[in-house]
């Protein structure tokens, strides 16, 4: 029987997921590959806490990653360290070494992957991270598989557990942002510094791979335009709830008009569709396309035992290529031969359309709703709806707008004119309202 | 170039879809397999009606799909025509002259599949069939890869179209049965006999296909216990949504105790869960398994295009095998070798565990309560929920009962002894309320 001996590179909580994953299911994992996938070195710079996990005697516990990447024995190297510092040194020269290489770096595919992939093409290797985004659900493997006759239109993604609990949370107990955030932290579903989830970072890291492989596009971070949840306010979850939408953070990757859109954005969508009802830390990516049309894939896009069995999976593709005798890489890891991708051109933010939610704290005066409306008239943005629950002769009250769809520069414009009015006090709050398009 | 040569049998509404993708997508598959994927010849007994497709000049309209078998110039025959008969005969033969087969055909695979696998496994050949089951949701590739490392425990699956439409137009519009199928049939929805897709066949024969990759179980049609929807009331469906609740046509597959349960069946849902969201012709499979937890996958069940897609995936995995060089088949077609299927222990229907909706229609008298809690005492059914709105001191009125986990051994006797109650008319209805176990 041929074999694929692997090598855990990092054996924090992913490492431990996969190390499990690999020693309780190896029947399990030879019955389906036709190969012993079996583990050989596990590599940690601590080697001294206790993991929960007994290791058999073939198995050896390394602190020196360079000598289990540079071992004879060991055909692939999983890296579970994560950042883009030392992982990147040594996913490189694994890659340099002939190794191939399973990783659940999503900063590292998204801001090194180009390099690294030619560098994977150099040697003949596997390159593979379907854990690296949404974690356990199979996204990757089904746009550069089971979608890959398609042309890809548009994805959807809520691709960030943490921001969606806590949007989750706001909604159903009404508390402001800072407090949930403060709860998630202490159950272990925010980081102690949240920067990279709460502000759209690790979103973006994992639209920028989704897009890559839709549209043909070389690993492109920079092109995706990012927004955060921190601004998101009880207030406007209420509203949307009201109005019966969902506020989620969605990463967002469209073709239009011949070009190509990537942002992360807290958006309003009905929550009567698929996204809306994806709650709690789950994650979900919806992706419309030419034959296909509509299809999602959900599930946990965090955790030990969901990103292992995504970290597994890719390991069980290269057993079946080696059992198979087949030539690698066997599937490019953008989906086709870095030759043939190239840049589209990107449509520029104030460029992109949509439906908006408005926010407005206005004075309850005669007069003062024919003037916002004349300054809408103004910018050409026409209204779907408009509401205005609360009274007061002396307060301002909310003013809510639903608008038809409009640029992002005509409503930049607009809300800049409806600021300067006397009768409007604070900053108005714009959301987008994205139409999911279920074809 | 490698080469991927393309016969398409049985020209029909997925025939023609198939032919489009093919030609339309040409330069686009080409790129993502790195090889050429050529459409040569399309068979079918029809080959004067007017498809509304130009062929170029490289494909051959055979109304002979035997010569096109033989031919020397194909490597895969796309099987579209359905049924159990001609299709099976076809595709055996194929499958013998050392051709790799992909179909959408569930029908066959469920009660054939045996046999065709073994002739699969014979001539080295890939039998794929990713189309047969939900359409262009890729749950074969994803039961049959991506989730390969897990154990999987149960599998929840909308996987008839026509029954959610019909279940779903009850619901939103009130309509009986009858009313609705007769709107299917109209619009194309359901077939003029609705026989195979409102009685569970069709679903059992998709519920058979998931099981046994999902339990590495041959084949087993025979082993589903099914139910249709055509008793589903307009009267249940609205207790089901006032209680939070949607009835769903369900495929189940089950572990539990060491053996498996396999039943299509209308069920209850939660209204909240994701499969409770799924509405209309749309299909989805809700898999539970150890180290992913829950995934869910959902797209069109049906469809020309939706149905190519998931065809055009199959025959893009054997391109990607042509031009790697590998042996096939790369992946059995139900997961693993077939000397490793094995047959596990049937949970009998009456020994399956769950909670049950159940709607009498009693007389609104002093002392019947009593009498009915007393027999679902004496058969130790406990109570979760119990409704009576309606009052009527003559007239037979609803009442509801909510029960907890129990046998349906121990409902079906409950419901007996009701039944033989002077103060209870009509037949009780039952139906079961899955609980999705999200994890």
């Amino acid at each position: 029987m041929k074999a694929l001996r692997v090598g855990v590179m990092g054996y924090g909580t992913v490492g431990r997921g996969v190390v499990r994953m690999l020693l309780d299911h190896a029947d399990l994992l030879e019955a389906r590959t036709g190969c012993a996938v079996t583990l050989r070195y596990i590599a940690d710079h601590n080697t001294e806490s206790d993991r929960g996990v007994v290791l058999p005697e073939t198995v050896t516990l390394l602190n020196d990653a360079h000598k289990m990447i540079e071992s004879e024995d060991v055909d692939v190297i999983c890296e579970l360290i994560g950042g883009t510092g030392i992982a990147k040194t040594l996913v490189l020269k694994a890659l340099q070494q002939g190794k191939h290489v399973v990783t659940a770096n999503k900063a590292l595919i998204a801001t090194h992957g180009n390099e690294l992939i030619a560098a994977a093409d150099a040697s003949g290797v596997e390159l593979m991270f379907e854990a690296s985004t949404a974690g356990t659900i199979p996204i990757i493997k089904s746009l550069r598989e089971a979608l890959a006759g398609n042309e890809i239109r548009e994805i959807y993604g809520i691709l960030n557990g943490t921001c969606n609990y806590i949007l989750t949370e706001m909604r159903e107990k009404g508390l402001p942002f800072e407090t949930v955030l403060a709860d998630a932290q202490q159950k272990g579903y925010a980081e102690a510094d949240p920067t990279f989830d709460v502000d759209g970072i690790d979103a973006a890291h994992k639209l920028t791979i989704l897009a890559s492989i839709a549209f043909g596009m070389p690993l492109s971070f920079d092109a995706v335009s990012v927004e955060g949840i921190r601004h998101v306010s009880a207030v406007d979850i209420a509203w949307a709830t009201e109005m019966g939408y969902r506020i989620k953070l969605l990463g967002i990757a469209k073709r239009c008009d011949g070009k190509v859109q990537l942002r992360v954005q807290p958006v309003l969508v009905e929550e009567e569709s698929m996204l809306g009802a994806v709650e709690g830390v789950f994650n979900a990516v919806f992706v419309n396309s030419d034959f296909a049309g509509s299809t999602m894939y959900y599930g946990r896009g965090a955790g030990e035992e969901p990103t292992a069995s995504a970290v597994v999976s890719d390991l069980i593709d290269i057993a079946r290529n080696v059992q198979a005798g087949a030539k690698m890489p066997r599937i490019y890891p953008l989906g086709q031969p870095t030759a043939q991708l190239s840049m589209p051109t990107m449509c520029p933010v104030e460029e992109m359309r949509d439906a908006y939610y408005l926010r407005l704290s206005v004075l309850d005066r005669p007069g003062v709703l024919a003037d916002i409306t004349a300054i809408l008239k103004e910018h050409r943005v026409s209204i779907d709806a408009i509401v205005q629950k609360e009274r007061s002769p002396v307060e301002h009250v909310p003013l809510v707008i639903v608008t038809h769809e409009v640029t992002e520069r005509q409503i930049l414009d607009t809300v800049a004119a409806i600021e300067k009015m006397d009768s409007v006090s604070d900053k108005p709050r714009m959301i987008r309202i994205e139409d999911l398009g279920v074809a």
